[in-house]
């Protein structure tokens, strides 16, 4: 894990090695640590009388026993409790950088253990089961993929043993009172006990061929949002709870504006007798009025619910002026107005608590490692460096070493609290060691590479106009593919495009250093190769099988079209403008899934309500098999409406895919009135409640969140400056002399290297720092977030002060219900 | 205007009441008062002779014709000057006040036409010439109601005489300079001379019978954007031009992609033989489906577009899915989240130059009026009470005291820099002095009003049961109008219920003063009454037609239908989280106004465009005129068309009123592709590029910023702490002792009373003071914004610190160009 270095002398026991070894192997190598010193003894013993005498000896054996049992009181004492002291250390450490809140006992056993609870395998393990589970509704009747119920029920049983399994391990962490306070944990419980009852109901009615409804089904996602890891979604979640006081009251004014204005359509338009397109009776009654108006708010039925009063009479026409304008524009607006300030109100709540909490954190890891130098409490430099190594294993030493050198400033061998406080933030930013190489080529067949034509064909493909004559063979290839295919001269220029982006990926190869070229952080290029050599397999598949079975593989056949499609994308990287806008959305883009989580939970509980409800009412029926029930989906009630007119037939809730889709187009809004009234025909008028509420919660609540969330972001990229941590970082490679500037990284001249084993040194002698930093070089990768978190955390970290060290943790703590955790016990070494 | 005490001795001309006198009746008054000054010496020198004898009558006469030498200097000096600097120091004010920025000449008739150009009279012409002109359009080819072209022309010749007249007035009060350099003055004279000629070259084409276009009515919303009046609108538009260019690139990278979607579509759906729910091909012409995706992001076609492809493979729903995600919810985000960082970002510098140019101002009334005090600047009482009358003829004398005090803390009879720049922002907020006053029944018959009975009655009409009474009873009520009318029984409830509102009014006049009941503020109340007294006049004009016609008047009873309605608005006011949301709305409401202007320019452009190129292409018929060409609107290639089937045909733009109406459904978006297709067919596919502009500049950049304007808005009244300005007239409503609870006024006990007239006192000795404020009570009505600058300057004021005097005039107006006037020649006695 960390040093390999070989054991040393007996006296150097004590050094910092044996320890670093100690804590790779954990508190087990104690033993057999203490029985190597005890050998190292009496080998010394021996030694000593068959060179020395007895007397002398008995002296040194008696002086050695002495010093061996306070070794021994000392090893078991010190080295011990340092090694505990220093992975509880790193626990608040690493807890700090990931923003984990999780409160855990700090016995050594608990810590191992929450080390496990924390390892990368048992996340994704967890991960996988809430997928499998979730997935289950895809076999489960009504099923796109039907298992018999036995399959689906032991692979929920399984998934639930996990959890299960999971929330054991998680009470082992953590103290019991804290375990049963918190209500996710009482929700996981609850869940799984509810899912078996239902599982044993359902299975035994079953078993008596007696149909009954799943519904613990809709319980699943509460896996996703209530395991510790969803923090992102749980806070979504917690940000629309929170908005909800806010958001009643504008909706319910709006809901009595909607109401009036349906009392007022009665009046004005009950009474003339006029007739929709369709020719039924128009705005006759009360509640059919409030849904139509409650549409036209969404805007789907936009003109033609005017088309019957406008034709009668122009003035009619300023009625529905007037509610379009109260209603769509300043309802509307108002409500993403009410649901952004909240969110930014209670974001930047939750965000001023976790910098807090990390701060806290951060102060008990240091509380933990301090010792006294002169007047002040410091953090040795070694007892640093190892803690730096247990929080992140893969941090390369040079990396090491720069970070040291920024919190170590004066180079006086510790480092104080201020600059301690900073490491886990040190640790979130990526500092990228650049190393400069020459081209494999050179060192090779330096005379070739050197030639006046070698050096012609790099100066050529450097040269700006190389990049214009690519993006002109690119838009005119996009010309050929909107072209016809089957002409075959054009399917010939298929081939010659396809040689020439290879030609342009050889050409740049041997230009820039391959290594740079392929960098970790070049996308663009990775993107590019991928692309091409996709295509080229596609394409040579899918000629090998047309010439063979003289037939097109419609599948390869579509994806080699969208991969020919997809390498026009390369022109954006031409443009730095856009090149901007693309970094700036794929950079949101991780926090963008969060979303992806909660509409996941909101479409999955809604799916299986549609499930249950509109399974089988209406069905799909392929184009050539010819029932008469095909044109009104097989369900005669559909007849002459607009669902079956408009033939959306396969937007049913037959299978999960089916409901998603038919989901995704209620959240689209358009036409979500006719879906609406078509389920209703074949239920119930009340099933427009259904879609009604899918509306509120989906268009109003998330995606107003989303906007919310998009602007938010675009004003943080637009005006963010660098964290104060990040200049700091910045500055000292800059002092140091080795930074570089982000143009020369674009040119690709340079090669990502943030591997430890390549790093320049591994001894840790003071000497060598500087030997180490000479053919390295640093830059800041700081346009991407490491986490989720470390974005929210930036948009509202600049404005707490660095000093402020927060309120009392209780005082965090009581300010509003949250995941966070309470008073740990207090530490035997706290100040 | 301000104080008319007589005239008083020769020694007291110099005082205040002379000159203000002189300033009331204007500089003419000057010759008057020293034709009288010469009288009085006249009569006093004969005085003098006939009691005291010749010589020391002619020392008398000497000394005194001295003085009368000094004096007249002094007055044709000191007093014509000093009327001449306050008129000029309180148009400054006034300036600063209402945030105009004209520059003016500092002669004195420059002052005196600048006055007269401020006069309101002046702005309502020049708004109902504007109305005039822009309303030609309903009365010309194509005509709402038609008229002869000689009538509009002559109308329009009298609009444009009356323009230039204003502008010629401009060119008055600017130096000519300043008026050259103005783009809007050069708008205006081009759009003059523009518009003549295309009168003159249609006028005779007309008379030989050609028709041609008049092509400059386009041009009409010059006059609206360029006057100096329409600030707000000209700022939107400088508002929208900012945002383009980082706009612009967003928009070009949206396009690629929905071009690349496009090409993808081709290719894998273009060979299916896929049919639309039409029965036309699907998906085979790159164009179509570019504008058929282009449509998908505004949502019109949502599940339609996707539907032949979802039914032939599942899979191909992710296709759509794809693009709704990044080209409908991503790229739309973008749109507003750059639309409203440039609006804020724009909008704060024209702010922070409005507040600097505000402070100039000051700055350059409060050089003219300074006296040397000690050793700072100060401006004296009574010169700056005059200012403020000057500046604020209706000011009520309480009020300017309170406005005195707070300027003068230290009552030290005059008021220093700091103070005096103050001065425009104490006008600007709304102070209302309110008068606690007895019932007049009390005072009339006091006994009856205090009998036992009457006091019941009071308390009961106060007790809080009785708002929820007459809540229940509006709800009956509503109840009642949802139910069947024509039954006779609800007929007659109608007037039970009229008749308990009635008894409500007279019940809540009978307790609370009546002038308090009917108070400025009061809107519920004024509300109340007019829509009871218009429902009850308009129920009975109604009954009396019908029992003499035996017929109902449709208008009359659409009327009462609406009123009747209306009064169920009351519910609102006793719930008070509906209140603060609804006065927000109320308050925001006038600046909503400027995108009002905004929309009505643009659409005015669009309109007079879709007349030109469309007119009569698609005609409406009324249903019971049954030709053929009836249900294909009358043009037979709409044969079949989406257009046609939904009855789309009164769709058009055959007059002005109609196609506003269109363009009002196409900025809701909703089925827009079905009026333009249909307008494609009527005419060729180009005509869609109409559309899609009018859909790119309204919906995409004006809802983008109106919907960036709302919530700047709410967020601004959500967090809005009152401004420093305030706070200080509050503190010293305090600690005068005369401030009232917000809560005592909305019990309706108080009469507002900003009248002067009734007013505690006239005089002007200080011993008044605290007798004149002894009666009233103050409260500021801070809720208002007096004017739109005036809540778009506190969104941003407050970021600028109210020491900083900002940088040098050249500065602020080189900053970007604008209708910030450029430098002032310099004053005679500025610093």
């Amino acid at each position: 894990m960390v040093n390999h270095t070989p054991l040393g002398g007996v006296m150097k026991t004590k050094s910092v090695r044996p320890r670093a070894q100690c804590l790779a192997q954990g508190v087990d190598s104690q033993a057999s640590s203490l029985s190597q010193s005890i050998h190292v003894c009496s080998v010394s013993f021996q030694l000593c009388k068959s060179v020395g005498g007895e007397r002398g000896c008995m002296n040194d054996l008696k002086s050695m026993i002495v010093k061996l049992l306070m070794f021994v009181d000392k090893l078991f004492y010190w080295d011990w409790k340092d090694e505990q002291d220093l992975l509880l250390a790193a626990a608040y450490v690493s807890d700090a950088q990931y923003n984990r809140n999780v409160p855990f006992e700090t016995s050594p056993q608990a810590i191992r253990f929450y080390y496990f609870y924390n390892h990368w395998t048992m996340q994704v393990a967890t991960y996988f089961f809430i997928c499998v589970d979730l997935s289950l509704a895809l076999f489960e009747e009504p099923a796109l993929f039907p298992l018999p119920f036995l399959a689906t029920s032991i692979a929920e049983v399984l998934c639930l043993t996990a959890f299960f399994g999971r929330l054991v391990h998680f009470a082992k962490v953590t103290p019991q009172v804290v375990f049963w306070k918190d209500t996710k944990n009482i929700c996981i419980v609850v869940t799984i006990v509810l899912t078996l009852i239902d599982l044993i109901i359902y299975g035994s009615l079953e078993a008596v061929n007696i149909h009954s409804v799943r519904w613990s089904r809709v319980l699943r996602p509460v896996f996703l949002i209530n395991f510790p890891e969803s923090r992102q979604i749980r806070r979504a979640f917690r940000s629309i709870r929170n908005t909800l006081p806010d958001i009643l009251y504008v909706f319910l004014l709006f809901m009595f504006s909607v109401l009036m204005f349906s009392l007022m359509a009665l009046k004005l338009f009950g009474d003339r007798g006029l007739k929709t397109v369709e020719g039924s009776p128009y705005f006759t009654n009360i509640l059919e009025i409030a849904f139509e108006l409650y549409v036209l708010v969404t805007t789907a039925n936009s003109p033609d619910v005017m088309m019957p009063a406008y034709d009668f009479n122009w003035w009619y026409s300023l009625y529905f002026i007037t509610y379009v304008i109260i209603n769509t524009y300043i309802f509307m607006s108002v409500f993403l107005a009410v649901v952004y300030n909240n969110y930014r109100k209670h974001l930047k709540n939750e965000i001023r608590k976790l910098v807090y909490l990390k701060r806290h954190k951060m102060m008990e890891a240091f509380n933990i490692l301090k010792v006294k130098v002169g007047t002040e409490f410091v953090v040795e430099e070694a007892q640093w460096k190892r803690l730096a190594q247990v929080v992140a294993p893969d941090i390369s030493s040079s990396h090491l070493e720069l970070l040291l050198r920024i919190s170590d400033e004066g180079q006086k061998g510790h480092v104080d609290k201020m600059n301690f406080l900073r490491l886990a933030d040190l640790l979130n930013i990526r500092v990228i060691a650049v190393n400069i190489k020459r081209h494999p080529l050179e060192a090779w067949v330096p005379r070739v590479y050197q030639s006046s034509a070698s050096l012609w064909v790099q100066k050529m493909v450097r040269h700006r106009a190389f990049v214009w004559v690519y993006d002109i063979i690119i838009l005119i290839n996009a010309i050929f593919i909107a072209l016809d295919e089957r002409n075959p001269f054009i399917a010939y220029a298929e081939w010659l495009f396809l040689s020439l982006y290879i030609i342009e990926i050889l050409l740049k190869l041997y230009t820039y250093e391959p290594r740079a070229y392929f960098g970790r952080r070049q996308f663009w290029n990775w993107f590019d190769v991928l692309i091409i050599i996709a295509a080229l397999v596609a394409t040579v598949a899918n000629t090998t099988i047309q010439s063979a079975r003289k037939y097109n593989s419609q599948q390869i056949l579509d994806i080699v079209l969208i991969l020919r499609i997809l390498r026009l994308l390369r022109v954006i990287v031409s443009i730095q403008r856009f090149r901007v806008i693309v970094t700036t959305l794929i950079n949101i883009g991780p926090t963008m899934l969060t979303f992806g989580g909660l509409v996941l939970v909101v479409y999955y509980v809604f799916a299986i309500i549609g499930m249950e409800v509109f399974h089988g009412k209406v069905r799909f029926f392929d184009p050539n098999f010819t029932t008469p029930d095909a044109p009104v989906c097989g369900n005669p009630a559909l007849k002459d409406s607009a669902f079956a007119r408009s033939r959306y037939c396969k937007n049913n809730f037959n299978d999960l895919a089916s409901a998603f889709v038919v989901l995704m187009e209620l959240t689209v809004v358009n036409q979500w009135h006719v879906v609406a009234g078509g389920f209703a025909l074949v239920t119930h008028q009340a099933a427009k409640l259904y879609f009604i509420g899918f509306h509120i919660v989906v268009v109003i609540l998330i995606v107003n969140i989303f906007i919310a969330f998009i602007l938010e972001a675009f004003f943080v990229a637009y005006s963010l400056e660098k964290s104060e941590v990040e200049t700091a970082i910045e500055k000292k490679i800059q002092e140091l002399g080795v930074g570089i500037q982000e143009e020369d990284v674009q040119d690709g001249k340079l090669i990502d290297n943030v591997d430890a084993k390549d790093g320049g040194f591994s001894g840790d002698d003071g000497d060598n720092k500087r030997k180490a930093l000479k053919g390295l070089y640093f830059r800041i990768a700081s346009k991407k977030y490491r986490t989720v978190d470390a974005l929210l955390q930036q948009m509202f970290e600049s404005e707490i002060a660095p000093e402020d060290e927060g309120p009392s943790l209780d005082e965090i703590l009581n300010s509003s219900p949250s995941d966070i955790y309470p008073k740990t016990p207090s530490f035997e070494n706290s100040a």
